[in-house]
Parts: structure tokens; C-alpha cells; sequence
């Protein structure tokens, strides 16, 4: 099943996709597809779209996740990404946070911040956790996701790394972390390690990689960060990114405004953002 | 005006405290220390805490704010706490995350993660803003603050420095986040660079210091970080420690189960955590 927020930001109402894919609207069993909600999407998936409101016309695709708690990131989880942006794969998963204020919708604009140079681009398999734990074990660990979709993980490479220290300073920018358009169960995804992905920038390709050469897998993740601190629901989770950034390019290519960026992720759809200077 | 949050974790409710020192409900008026009533604390501190029903018995103290959003640290702010870690002052400010997942009430235990050999301590002066902001200037910046209080950046240090890098993975352990016990409004406060501040581990001094020797002043702080995105009402930031953690020791001395932190900020109030195991 797939599920979707649709609606003004931060006034999204839940939809689920019916078989031709239209969205129907959840609004009447749940408030939001954010937190304890999650947790059932299950009991959610047992409807039949056919039974609920059609929605009519082109709304705005909302971020798939509402309220986002961690929005937890993977650093150099494909061993090729690494070598392009000059690192070594870490022996243990390199995590980084991403605010959960830079959360926005699949196809809402890259907003590239005042003084930046050095926007760039990420396309990554995300996922959402839905049943809260700690000290997971790995052979547990798929059972806390209530289901996958893609993340673009818009990064300032200056802030990131040229301006003392700390990823999160270069990964957090107002609409850094557009997800979406859907969160799609995991009974839809039948192995995601296996997922084709991709991103153009006007229309040429830039990355081209696939969740098979991922180093840390998704079960291990999940063990491994709930060794830190509870895993809850609508805690986010994004793998890291295959080869073909900006940064890696020689020489580098960035983001400036008017640049269209189209990124998909296999069985996940796709996203599709304009850049804008900050106003 | 000093606010508080008081009841059982996850149903705290809003207080403010009287002249006499006691905690006076104000769910009356409000529901919560939290988001856009941050931004109109001016309101409420007008009303006579007499008006307000009297809240009898001891109850547990609430993390200050409700419903944090970014909660965003500054590293290595004091000269002499980044000579003991054996670090230079940074020519810009470190920022890092700490999960707002880890945010408690100033006196609930200190829990210790599993295979934790190295947590430790960090008394800091926090504040969070009340008024939503962008690319902010230094003299406008103190007019975003909402309120300060004490935070204890509690710190996993293997985690967050041998474990393959980026902070956030020793800073974000469930209840390493106490902040209060009060949110006092900046009227109260003569000047944020003049408090003194302390910590105590079963009685004995390990910090001592003072805002004064702050590198990155609060205006600066709120300036600067505004550059990389929007600040929201029921941001965190917290601005670093001074000299006295238990990694800057000789040997260093870390937390066990069964030792006592005490911590204050002059005119902020005090913080009292007993280290538990994790279960």
C-alpha cells in the first residue's frame, strides 16, 4: 500500500493510493500518517480505497512522513561515494543528523541558502520507523519499519565541511529533506537491497546506483542506531547515497537556481524539485 | 517570570511559578510551554500568579519546554574547556545535534546507555527561541529568545568520538537531554555573559565557571546560525561547557550507577540526576 500526505504545507491530509492510482482520502480514520499512527499502518492497509473519498485535482504532494522525530542519516554507505568524495568507508556506519525542520514535500522547490556555492544533491533510500524499540536485534529489525520512500539529502558542501565542523550545519537548511511522494509498505518492496535509483539534473543523469552496493544494510542500521538512543515512530532513517554527486564531479557541479532535479528510487516514484535563490 | 512544566513524563502540564516560590497551573490558559505559545510568553507573565490555582504535593518537574524541535549544541564555546579536550577554538562556531528524542525534566535519572564506559557531563546555559527567524542580525537577535535555563549536554564520549565520527551518536542517548528546571524570561536576566555556573558529582566540584568566558556570545550565536536555516519557536540551542568534564580529568573520571550530578546557573535554578544502568 502506499500511503500519501497531500494539502498545504503544514496543513496535510492523509491519502492512500487506490489501484489507479488516484488519492483517496484517510482523513476520516486518522488524523495525520505521523507517529502512533505508524504503528498500525497495517490496520490502515485492510480498507478498501474504493470505500473512501476521491480526491479530485492536483494537490500538493506534503512531505510522506508528518512530524518527523530523528531524522537520522547514513555518511558514505556506498563504497564508490566514498572514494568520489575522497573517504574511506568507515569501519563502523558515520551517522549525522539532519534537522527535521528541513522535512518538506517530494516536488516542493530546493531552496539554496544566501551565500551558498555549493548546493548539491543526494538521492537515497529512506525509511520510517514504526514500532518503537531499543537494542534491536538484527533479526528483528525489519519489523520496526512501517515502510519506505525516497529522500533527496540536499547538503551545502561549504557549510557541510569548510565552516568548523559538524554535518548538520551543511544538511539542514530550510528544505534540505524532501520525502515522498509516498511511503510505501514493506510488503510492496520485496527486497530493499535491490532497488534501482537514480537523479538527473535538467534531464542528464547523475547518479545511476542501486541499494545492492550499499555497505551497512537496513536490518543492521536499525540494530546498530537502536544501540544509541529508542528508535520511535516517525523516526527517519536515510541510507546514504551511491556515486555521482556534485561534489565528485570533476570539476565539482552544484546547484544554482533555475537547475531541475528529478530523482526516483525503484517501486518508490519519484520526486521532482526547481531551485530558487533565498529570498 | 519563571515557567515550568510539571506532571508525569509525556502529560506534563504548564506552570509558572508564584512569588513564594510555588508552582501555580496554568492549563487554563494554555496547553502546553511549547511552539507559538513561546512566541507570547509576554502574555502570560502578566497575569498575577494569585489568580492561578495553587499546584499542592511535590510533583515531578518536566523538561521547561515542550515539544522541542531542533535542539542544537555549541562546541568547544570556552577557551579552557577545548584546551582540556585537546582541541583548538574554532574560528567559527561547532554545531552539532542532540536529538530532542533525549530531552527530560532537569531532575529524572541519568540513564547510562548499555556497554556505555564513558558518559560524562556538561553544565551549559541554554535558551529557546520564541520568535521565528531567518538571517537574523546581531542586534536584533536577543528579541528571538523566549526564555533560559540549564542544560546538561550529557555525553556518551566513545560514542561520539571513537565510533566512527559525527557527534550526534554520543550526544542523543534517551534522557541525555535534561534542560530546566525553570524557563526564565530574559527580563530576568541582567546579562546572559555574566552567570555563574557549576557541577557537582556526589558533592564534589568538577565544574565551576562562567558565561563571561564564552567565546560565541548568545547575539552571535543566534545571528550565525539563522544563516543556515530558519529558527523556529521551541528551538533549543545550548551553548557549550566550561572547563571540568570528566574527559579533561587526569585520569578521566566518567559516570556510574549511583553517582549523583548536581548542576545550577546562577538565577536559573539547579539540576539534581542520579545515574541508573540501563535495563
Amino acid at each position: 500500500m502506499k500511503f500519501i500526505r497531500y494539502g498545504e504545507r503544514g496543513a496535510e491530509k492523509p491519502g492512500m493510493l487506490d489501484a489507479a492510482g488516484q488519492i483517496r482520502d484517510l482523513s476520516g480514520h486518522v488524523g495525520d500518517i505521523a507517529g502512533e499512527v505508524l504503528t498500525r499502518l497495517g490496520d490502515l492497509a485492510a480498507l478498501d480505497p474504493e470505500s473512501l473519498p476521491r480526491v479530485e485535482g492536483s494537490p500538493r504532494i506534503g512531505a510522506c512522513v508528518g512530524n518527523v522525530g530523528k531524522f537520522i542519516c547514513i555518511g558514505l554507505n556506498y563504497a564508490d561515494h566514498a572514494a568520489e568524495s575522497g573517504m574511506q568507508v568507515p569501519p563502523e556506519p558515520v551517522t549525522f543528523a539532519k534537522y527535521s525542520s528541513a522535512v518538506c514535500g517530494p516536488d516542493d522547490p530546493i531552496v539554496i541558502p544566501r551565500g551558498s556555492e555549493k548546493t548539491d544533491w543526494e538521492v537515497e533510500l529512506a525509511f520510517v520507523i514504526g514500532t518503537r524499540g531499543k537494542y534491536i536485534a538484527e533479526d528483528e529489525a525489519l519489523r520496526h519499519v512501517a515502510g519506505y520512500f525516497i529522500a533527496n539529502d540536499v547538503s551545502e558542501r561549504a557549510f557541510q565541511i569548510e565552516r568548523s565542523g559538524q554535518w548538520s550545519k551543511g544538511k539542514s537548511s530550510d528544505n534540505f529533506g524532501p520525502i515522498g511522494p509516498w511511503l510505501v509498505t514493506p510488503d510492496e518492496i520485496a527486497d530493499p537491497n535491490a532497488l534501482a535509483m537514480w537523479l538527473d539534473v535538467n534531464g542528464e543523469r547523475m547518479q545511476s546506483g542501486s541499494t545492492a552496493t550499499m555497505v551497512y544494510k537496513v536490518p543492521f542500521l536499525i540494530s546498530y542506531l537502536s544501540q544509541f538512543f529508542t528508535l520511535e515512530p516517525g523516526d527517519v532513517i536515510s541510507t546514504g547515497t551511491p556515486p555521482g554527486v556534485g561534489m565528485g564531479k570533476t570539476p565539482p557541479r552544484y546547484l544554482r537556481p533555475g537547475d531541475v532535479v528529478t530523482l526516483g528510487v525503484e517501486g518508490l516514484g519519484e520526486q521532482r524539485q526547481i531551485c530558487i535563490a533565498d529570498t
